[in-house]
């Protein structure tokens, strides 16, 4: 798909760091104007939408920078690089949970930020959860705890604010849509 | 919300371009340790999930450089300096499409990418719809085509990879969700 294509002329490399980098393109625009686009190149990523036998979510609160607060988040992580997602998946989901899933399927991929980053989240739905004896850790700056939410308590927490990302909001709805279909 | 606080030794401004910045935080980690955290700043958004009298959803075909394609999205658009969401999603509505709402009211508001970006999307349901005989011009580097999808045609979007991106995987959602749901 290349409607209104933005043909570049330049592109500057702004920065390289150990998550993200950036790039500003001169762009050609359709009607032959010249324009920049701002571009956050990352990775990819993937989360985990992880589900108990008793039907609990499994969550991880952590802080997050960007926000100076701590949110409540489904397991997720960044793609390695030539990671096959779901791979990267259980790995997340081990290191941050210490669970392994016997029935881990992908449901989809969506762009998070489409107007400045080409960040891409694979989501997974994980069930038949075991709990691992010796589970991987994760990243050493990485601090998180493990909750378990039922929906009732998920949707509480989006009120609230304590859920307040979208790949977690789409998560809830999704156990939503699950129990309105009585699946 | 505090825990596994990260506090600000220095941060470094990198960037500061016309939609994002960029800044690069060095912290103190729960454990005492140094970390670095790249952050954008970006000003926030809103999204509109609109409904035709006949139960349509509006979409938006444009091209999003980060990507390399054109997508499908809701209508959408960034806050502007001190912009209520609320007049900034009904500005939106009437830029990009030509449709005013009668009955516009907020459904959820989510951080897109907290790894990385403070980007804040508020996400609006507009009903009852009438087309603007003058609607007002958007960005004159924005080049939209509008489209009016079933919800049918919608999930096909989703399952072709033609809707791409997270709030609108969203809309998506929320309008299989109200249909389950009766509504």
């Amino acid at each position: 798909m290349k409607k209104f294509e933005e043909k570049t002329i330049s592109s500057e490399k702004v920065f390289a760091g150990k998550v993200i980098s950036l790039q500003v393109d001169e762009v050609v625009l359709p009607d032959g104007k010249h324009s920049k686009r701002e571009i956050v190149k990352h990775p990819g990523a993937v989360a985990v939408i992880a589900i108990t036998p008793d039907n609990k979510m499994i969550m991880v609160e952590q802080y997050r920078k960007p926000l100076e607060r701590s949110v409540v988040e489904i397991p997720a992580g960044k793609l390695e690089k030539g990671e096959e997602p779901l791979y990267c998946a259980a790995r997340e989901l081990e290191e941050e949970t210490g669970y392994e899933s016997k029935k881990m399927e992908h449901l989809i991929s969506f762009y998070t930020s489409p107007g400045f980053a080409d960040e891409l989240i694979h989501i997974f739905l994980a069930e038949d959860l075991v709990k691992k004896e010796n589970a991987a850790a994760g990243d050493d700056d990485e601090f998180v705890e493990v909750l378990e939410l039922t929906l009732d308590e998920a949707e509480e927490y989006v009120r609230m604010g304590k859920i307040y990302d979208a790949k977690t909001a789409y998560a809830v709805q999704f156990m939503q849509l699950r129990k309105a279909l009585n699946r």
